[in-house]
């Protein structure tokens, strides 16, 4: 991202550190540790990059906003540890795991109302962007947890699960770099467009990653998703073409699943499917003047479709 | 409130029926379901009393905002009944009990992010008012979770603790009512006053009521508190007078418990306390001009600090 990049993440750190400062220790300290925990920081990199795609030239503008998604994806993920019950996170000790379920459920929310606090002057717009992406998250984890060990859901309904769950926010960090830029409704629209198919395709790998990546990177232990019973796009796949014919047991092992998924040629599937979501990620951003943050968002895409980590 | 008051409040539930409609079943059953358990809705009667006492004259016009207050009240309950691991609330069983701790995790996460949504579009000072309201309710609960059993816990963080976790939103209430009204802001300011004040007048009484209510007005049984080991003024004060001399075993027998206060005479103390505020909450109104709507607000800080249930 360059130098300019890694200044505005400094703010934006900085931001964070300032806003989820509290009288109340605990809370301060279980903020402080998720956030430094790490994290790519990927949605606000992206707000920022299509504020400049779209012609804005003061990227301080965008850190507010910006500090207010991260903190949205933050706030989510603790809640979300609290029903997993994960132990790690990034590497780290989970909130709940290190202060307990009440005060995990509390941080999550403090974090939510932080990010409230952040956009409550800013354009109404954005506003309304952030409300009505926070139900769609919500919305996703709650088909999630109703589908849990749903061996019968259908490659629709996980790609609805994970464009509310996930892709939403991607898609509104997007069009919130567009408002803030005063870019026309279409490129909006475009770059929410762009962010949506970036996130299924993000998730989509993410999905992956539980089967093939490496744990030190991953900052936990090979198959959480999958001893959760959480669906992937490589499973649905493989289940649809055997029929169900695994069933009993499937959660129990990884090393079996995985040899399940390469015989049916599911994980080559989901490949597939993650990259041709960052293809049309790409394609939606045709309509914006060709810059460095446009190439930098193409390359965002491919990084989503394509990581280890 | 008369029959205006009456129709207003079928307009603020069938606002925050149609809100909380989603795709996602569960999420519209579960609110539904805390929704119509009851309540008595004094904080969004609250604001539209604090608009008409402030010269207000189109009542619809606070419907979103009081469907908002009305929402983040809500979805604090739903959470804090995760925390205490309460299965009865309002008579009804608690979302925790019914769908689970995951689901009612979201379920709480999804009222408050309609909350947001519904004011998405209102004055940024409403928006900014409500954002700090619940970080102070989160940091009141925080305290409290914190300060759980602690029997040297003293007056002051009793109360500060109140004032966060309660009075706020009482006191946000009565503000909003002030700013949809274009009241001046010494008449603002005089409205939060007034609702801090009676907020702090209600949670001591509806502490008060966890011994001395009768089950089937609170909705749930006699001692739930007590149970859960959270202070109440009396007891604070109890342990005061007593230079904590009960202390072993303080939270097992409810009984005993109203003994011990009312040998120290705690509970008048308590009562004495709650009945300053509520004329407190009163002489803030004093700037107020004399109307049938300040009146009202006046009942009602008598209400809170002498009620049954």
């Amino acid at each position: 991202m360059g130098i300019e990049g890694l200044m505005e993440d400094d703010l934006l750190i900085q931001m964070i550190d300032q806003v989820t400062d509290s009288t109340v220790g605990l809370l301060s300290e279980a903020s402080e540790h998720i956030i430094r925990s790490g994290g790519k920081r990927t949605r606000p990199k992206i707000a920022l990059l299509a504020y400049e795609a779209s012609g804005g030239t003061i990227p301080d503008e965008t850190i507010p906003a910006a500090a207010a998604i991260e903190l949205i994806h933050t706030a989510s993920l603790v809640h979300d540890d609290i029903n997993d019950r994960s132990d790690l996170r990034r590497g780290q000790t989970t909130i709940n795991a290190r202060w307990g379920n009440a005060a995990a459920l509390l941080t999550g929310d403090f974090l939510f109302c932080k990010a409230m606090k952040l956009v409550a002057r800013q354009d109404p717009r954005i506003i309304e962007v952030l409300a009505d992406t926070c139900i769609r998250i919500v919305e996703g984890e709650t088909r999630q947890l109703l589908s849990l060990e749903n061996l019968e859901i259908d490659e629709d309904t996980y790609l609805e699960i994970v464009r509310q769950k996930t892709a939403s926010l991607f898609a509104a960090s997007a069009q919130i770099g567009g408002i803030l830029a005063g870019a026309p409704e279409a490129q909006v629209r475009a770059l929410e467009e762009y962010g949506l198919n970036l996130g299924v395709a993000f998730q989509i790998r993410d999905d992956m990653l539980d089967f093939l990546g490496r744990p030190e990177e991953l900052g936990k232990p090979i198959g959480t998703d999958l001893r959760q019973k959480k669906m992937s796009l490589a499973l649905v796949d493989a289940l649809h073409r055997s029929a169900g014919k695994i069933g009993q047991g499937l959660f129990d092992d990884v090393g079996s699943v995985i040899q399940f998924l390469q015989e049916t040629g599911s994980l080559e599937y989901a490949r597939d499917k993650s990259c041709a979501y960052a293809d049309q990620a790409k394609e939606a951003l045709a309509i914006l003047p060709n810059s460095p943050a446009r190439a930098q968002l193409f390359q965002l895409a491919d990084f989503a479709a394509e990581r280890d980590r």
